[in-house]
């Protein structure tokens, strides 16, 4: 009964029509959004930063959990596009009233919703909508689980590619709490994907999955070995709201073995990068000199976050719209 | 001092400048309601679901009873309508800071607002800041306490005219928890003014007001008879919320008297049509097999309700415009 | 290192381009934000109340201290300027997560945010931001401790100037708590600097600090004295959530010494005029008959602050830009 999320995002013809995970998605595709996104940042380096895009449409942020930053960002890029957007505090909803969430959403389909951005801190949430629930509304996954971040994985690769030029032939250490991040996985695809050389994951053994590997990273749980010859490096932010006891010895503990210092940075390739999804621990996954410092490019991640959110939203909503049309199509040829 | 709702609503010809309950309203106000929202339900299926009527016009939300779907339905009509919308957290607000609300209510006023959409758990609250404190300011009534919850009805009104061709000649059962509904007031003199043929009012001898007859409603206490020949059946929620206790015997004692079933629906007339103006209690009033099944128009009415808020808040500032034209005119023509 | 913020919040050639404080700024350039408002109080009376000045800025509401009403009018002050707007709840945001203040305005600003309204408790917060975090944001001070609340201040000069045709030789007296009052301080400022005659300081001893003649104006513990001749009365709220135990004997106490009734009212110029920030305590710092009497501009100030907000958001934005084209001109140059 489930389909596999890569078809499930697409239409008949290859075109997104939800954004659910990078995981299946061709070079192609993966590289079209990038190439979307980078017409947007030259958009909001205008006087006037909107486009009409999405005018008239509506779309609903879902955070079934709290994230200020990230809604944020959304709101701004569908405001960008000249979206409306009604922001549902699903805490104090129906759905506090009883009401069954499947309820919640099929009322607010037919609202005339668009486009539902959903966080959840169930892995598949996300998937679960747009296959069982609402599959005509455009689903854009804001982070579902340990599962997927994929706009978060997309902005790290519009990073790369306008720092490094390109992602082929690049090597790229992923280092921290691998187990609890769901932007780990999303990246590790869509570098794999875009032609990443290696891929490094690197952390200690309680917080490095056994099965990381088989996606296709190389494990380490020495930062000072990954490091080296290393173009990219990702630090992942702790997740201690997410993480059982006993997981980790203590904090300065984790930073001695695997915060990143001016030092250790020393062992990667002199123009490396350095990346954080943010918000930033400083002192615990990395030392202030070095996320203030000229390699980091945290403050540009920020910003690409935005055009990238533009141009899955665009993306996805014009997808969808196209797949709505031909089913009409057909049902009245049918007919 | 008090002056007649039905009146104080209307401008000197006749035109709607305030929405504080449909009693009292004629046949033809009501239909231009509905013409008038039937027009809306089309600009919502076009690729740009706006409209520019109420464009640089200030909506307030001001929810003093706190909820979301209601809100949100209000929001998404005024944002269709291009309204710029204040929602006023009320329980944050200079209120608590120990400010009168006429006060609040005079700010806002001088913020050059021009609508507020109320709710409050108090009966004729809307209609007390119509008259008293914010006359020249188009008040929408979202709910009043037990008293009236108009857009609510004319929703219903719209459902049962699109469904039915016409609202003349229905025979309408209204059932559940008649007590505490201001929803069954607002429609029982909506459906009596466009003209239905029998509006029945179901339920336990606790939950059915005695005075309720003397709208024009017949009291039926046994859900059997009452369904008999019915063309509509609306089912209302149980406002457990606003109950005090021991008015009912149990959940599954209610639904095995008065909960709709397949089998009772049987019961109606073939083609009749189930309603429910949400969040509905699946297992309270109503089985899953009728809530999701073809007779069911429950999900058409929340579609038809963001069109229903459209026209009374596009018919009320224009109406309240003219009337303020109109006074400015008059005071000129004395002096 | 601290630079004098009448300098900081200044343009090369004197244009605005942050609004910090009331404190040495020109006659000439508080006079041009009285005209430019002056002008946005006729846009508003239109019936589209907007200007595309701001279209397509960003705009964060960043709210460190609540303020339901000061939020409100700025938005509505920003929306009105066509400016999207991002209302940032703080406390839900992530320097709850551990994140520095400095990285979240960091982030906000890689966002391509282009103004912040700024309400902090601490006395220079948004001077400090202004100079030390996002120089190139425009930041306007919505109030910062006891230091300033410059918009509050400008537009009781524009109240003052639509009611009493100029600012020039009029006698003003400002009433109550002024040990907790950022509004006196930006007050007595622009007053000065617009021309009053005299500006009376009036209030218990235990409220009324030793250095305020130090700022041009005159104490007075009797308000029966202070009255005397008195064009304009603004009388201060008790900031009771800000007072310390035992500066204050009793309200009753308070009202008796230092409320505002008929009969003192009487003691002033006949045609003086009644001022108050709002929100008002009734019966504490003003007496019902004359807050809502003929002499009272208490509403009139409201409708002027949105006008007032629209001009320093105007004049900021643009002065920034300007700012911003020349430092990337001279940058240009020296290459």
């Amino acid at each position: 009964m489930t389909t596999d999320p890569s078809q499930l995002q697409l239409t008949a013809d290859g075109r997104l029509k939800h954004f659910l995970t990078t995981e299946g998605l061709s070079k192609a595709l993966l590289t079209e959004i990038l190439d979307t996104a980078d017409s947007f940042i030259s958009t909001q380096e205008r006087a006037v930063k909107k486009v009409p895009l999405l005018r008239g449409k509506t779309v609903v942020n879902l955070f079934f959990e709290n994230s200020t930053r990230t809604r944020s960002t959304f709101e701004l890029a569908a405001t960008r596009l000249s979206a409306d957007i009604l922001n549902l505090d699903i805490q104090r909803s129906a759905t506090a009233k009883g009401e069954t969430l499947m309820d919640t959403l099929w009322n607010l389909e037919a609202m005339y919703s668009d486009m539902f951005v959903v966080r959840h801190a169930d892995s598949g949430a996300a998937h679960f909508i747009a296959e069982q629930v609402t599959p005509n509304v455009a689903i854009i996954n804001a982070g579902d689980g340990r599962h997927a971040h994929p706009t978060q994985a997309m902005l790290d690769m519009l990073t790369i590619r306008r720092h490094k030029q390109q992602i082929e032939g690049q090597i790229v250490a992923i280092v921290g709490d691998i187990l609890h991040s769901r932007v780990a996985r999303s990246q590790i695809h869509a570098l794999l994907a875009l032609g990443a050389a290696e891929v490094r994951v690197v952390g200690p053994a309680t917080l490095l999955p056994k099965d990381i590997e088989s996606l296709g990273a190389k494990a380490y749980y020495d930062l000072n070995l990954a490091l080296r010859d290393c173009d990219v490096v990702i630090m992942l932010r702790l997740q201690k709201e997410r993480m059982q006891n006993a997981l980790l010895p203590s904090e300065s503990e984790f930073f001695k073995l695997y915060g990143l210092t001016t030092d250790k940075l020393a062992l990667a390739k002199p123009d490396a990068i350095v990346m954080h999804p943010g918000p930033i621990n400083r002192g615990v996954e990395i030392e202030s000199a070095v996320a203030d410092g000229p390699q980091s490019v945290i403050l540009n991640q920020v910003s690409y976050g935005i055009a990238v959110r533009m141009a899955v939203m665009a993306m996805a909503m014009s997808g969808q719209q196209a797949s709505q049309q031909e089913a009409l199509h057909s049902t009245e040829a049918a007919e």
